[in-house]
């Protein structure tokens, strides 16, 4: 497959040369210089609607084993190359939602392929250890190349996990055994604590609560779930704790034109987050920590200021709880930098920061003060996957040898400043575009209308996703570059203009 | 590195030959007739007490990152072979713990290792999809092949999930979603359990419970920790459900000798459930699944009778409760049947059965009256890993091939006698030996005396796996054939007769 693979890229890159000569630019956008690498496609291609006739077939054989109302297409990903998604009706469309934004480089990255047949790797993968209690040999060493060289400004621990849930689930049950440890004095647990844990029953299981936002998602395990607060069909039916929920700030855009009135209500939310953190302590079920993504992904892409992170930070220091910043959808880099909090501009933001998506491995990092006091009360059997982060540090290594954070910063500016362009000429249809990086989304004026856009440019080879209630995500690989903004741009008003 | 395999293999397989001149028996066993596959080891080989200096400096390092309180010793996967895991020190020891039940068929399988090589399979691993709304080609054959190819009787639904955790979480809010649908008709939820669901309070996030047994274990994130009661350090500090806790039947070993008494306290127990099921009715927090598991591993290897889960899965229907077998640890074949709860001779057993370890992949099968209503209902991320199931299908290859079952049958029995002899010899060190396949166990007067057999043995090259207060367990490989059998009570004879 490699070589054929090789003979490929060559002829794609013969093609794109040619192709180069061609107009790119239609409406919005100016033609870029195409700098993509050699072994991805240069455009959409589209063969049928999607989904095609071939999907259709594989939906109905799935849907006798799964409920598949949420499968889009099947997809050929032997086929798919860096932007390009490709499906098995042989439709090649530009990704923008990179598996719910967790493919880092692009499909099929030469680099990532390498790590597969690299014989020095075979055993990482065909013996997945107990990490807990077998590591293999160079598991320090390949954490300190991979996670730990990109860990957060004052963070030296790192805990793998398998996926963003279980992350969270562990980052919780870090911040309560944190917290019960300061409340007990850092002594031995009473006979009745070690009794009652086993039953349930305070105080071994205690009354404690963490402090979440309305529209955050952090994750659909029971656990996650009662920190949740994005959309009625994760949580309807599921049994939760009574925990405190503070309002997110509901921002006007763009954010430099309403800075006083966003400053307000910002102002407002922190007050409730004070208020909420007093009367859970009143009702016994003091907060032991608070969790928050630095910006709202499945809840509709909402924003809130460095200053409200900063106050926000503080407030959880002043009364005593750990501070969580979810980075599962905004870490790895898509927002400009390698972690979203860092655009926040304070030395030690939080107390742990949890990731997975685009790092390939779950995980999250934390402060030495938070480190489990004994084995095996953060523990399961895998934790984690070496292989994973074998896939990691060859990300990590591309991002760097091509300035990936720099394209980013690059194309988002040219992603959101070609937003603004279409919400100008589309008033009546879409408003609210923001972003940080490439991690950029627009409102539709409504659900029926944001639904009909994203499937119209499918069908003309543009793969968006959704979030919030009416709200387009843009969730792009790292080597997304400003010739597939270009792309992207003239399929959106293409199909806007028909729409109009 | 393929190569070299080779040829060590051919080396390994001409010093078999010459070591099974020699005698292999030295108390307990008898000589077996060795048939292992050439490609691994023969016998343990120590260099160093265990962990040797190299694990320890590893173990600072390590200790730097993480808390290392539960590492043993740091492995050297690419020369551990078959049933022999190599440890940093260059020390070679049978393994029948196999990273806490989760290694199949052995280290390094061939049979695996190809599936590595194979350049079909390249792209099932560099890009991992989001299974939920991008599913590769392939995944419904994939899925029949290995999966479905293995379903419980009565089973035609499979969902993957990454780990153990995530799939009993996801088995139990499958179980919640089916229980409130019955519960209001099937009708579309009212605007209030809309509304309330959305800040975690009743009616929309319901007040439900499942219903485990003491000495289970099911996880240790917030949901499944609910239901896990074996250990303090597990659940200590975490916030959990008030949902009814049942005991677990303490039967007496050999269960043939004790038919009578065990008999007695079986029904004492299905007593306990249904008066619990009744009582929590009544609190207003309906129990809506049973979650129990066909041996409790964590939380000490018990056994309890067919006739206690036939009984307990008509309690189960009778209350209208759903009935889920946790199978993460007892499926895969390790009792002798692909399932455990096959031993019960029931036709359908069960409305959801979990899995993970030695599947590879997480997840869980379920009838079809369980299947959620929605999509998104049971969705994140990634659901699972498609190269997982690549192994996975190797892994049940490998079983058919070399009747792998009927083989732990036999080295089942063998281990079981051998445990009954050591026993009977060491009446004051060991008793309570039990087991079903090779999923066998022995309690040590009390833990003290347990962890200096286990460490004495490792020493000698055997490593083993303790659960319980005072129970060592033993969770070879299904390619764990009588000559490691006796392998292992030679080792153990000669530790416990230093013991005396």
């Amino acid at each position: 497959m490699a070589s054929s693979l090789l003979t490929r890229q060559l002829a794609i890159s013969l093609q794109q040369n040619l192709r180069l000569a061609a107009p790119g630019s239609r409406y919005v956008s100016k033609t870029a210089t195409k700098t993509v690498s050699e072994f991805e496609y240069d455009a959409p291609s589209m063969k049928t609607a999607v989904p095609g006739p071939k999907s259709q077939e594989l939906l109905r054989q799935l849907g006798e084993i799964q409920n598949v109302g949420a499968v889009h297409f099947f997809c050929n990903y032997e086929e798919s190359r860096g932007n390009y998604l490709v499906d098995v009706d042989g439709n090649r469309m530009l990704d923008v939602y990179t598996q719910i934004s967790s493919i880092p480089i692009g499909y099929n990255h030469p680099a990532l392929m390498k790590v597969m047949t690299n014989p020095n790797n075979v055993s990482a993968f065909v013996n997945r250890p107990a990490l807990g209690i077998l590591p293999p040999e160079n598991f320090p060493d390949k954490l300190m190349e991979s996670l730990l060289s990109i860990a957060p400004s004052g963070m030296t621990r790192v805990q793998t996990m398998a996926c963003g849930s279980c992350s969270n689930e562990n980052a919780f049950k870090t911040m309560f055994i944190w917290y019960r440890n300061k409340e007990r004095g850092y002594a031995t647990p009473s006979e009745q604590e070690v009794d009652s844990c086993m039953i349930n029953q305070s105080p071994g299981c205690p009354d404690l609560s963490i402090l979440s936002f309305m529209g955050a998602f952090h994750g659909r395990t029971l656990g996650c779930l009662a920190t949740t607060h994005s959309k009625v069909i994760h949580k309807l039916d599921i049994p939760s704790f009574d925990w405190p929920i503070a309002p997110f700030p509901k921002l006007q855009y763009p954010l430099e034109e309403f800075v006083r009135e966003n400053a307000q209500e910002e102002a407002r939310c922190l007050e409730e987050v004070e208020d909420l953190i007093v009367k859970w302590r009143q009702k016994g079920k003091p907060v032991a920590g608070i969790v928050i993504e630095p910006i709202q992904a499945e809840g509709g892409d909402n924003h809130a200021s460095p200053d409200f992170f900063i106050k926000l930070r503080d407030i959880a220091r002043k009364h005593g709880c750990a501070f969580h910043v979810d980075e599962v959808q905004t870490g790895g880099g898509t927002t400009g930098k390698f972690w979203a909090h860092e655009h926040w501009g304070l030395d030690d933001p939080a107390d742990i920061v949890s990731f997975s998506k685009k790092l390939l491995t779950g995980g999250y990092y934390h402060r030495d003060e938070l480190q489990p006091d004994k084995p095996y009360r953060i523990f399961n059997t895998w934790m984690g996957d070496p292989s994973k982060n074998l896939f990691l540090l060859e990300v990590l290594n591309v991002i760097r040898r091509e300035n990936l954070l720099e394209e980013v910063v690059r194309s988002g500016k040219a992603l959101l400043q070609g937003l603004y362009a279409l919400q100008t000429q589309y008033p009546h249809i879409l408003s609210g575009a923001r972003g940080q990086g490439t991690f950029c989304a627009i409102d539709a004026c409504n659900d029926a209308t944001r639904d009909s856009i994203m499937n119209k440019a499918r069908n003309k080879g543009l793969f968006m996703g959704s979030c919030g209630e009416k709200t387009i995500r843009f969730r792009p690989a790292l080597v997304f570059k400003e010739f597939h903004v270009h792309q992207l741009l003239n399929i959106l008003n293409d199909v806007l203009a028909e729409h109009k």
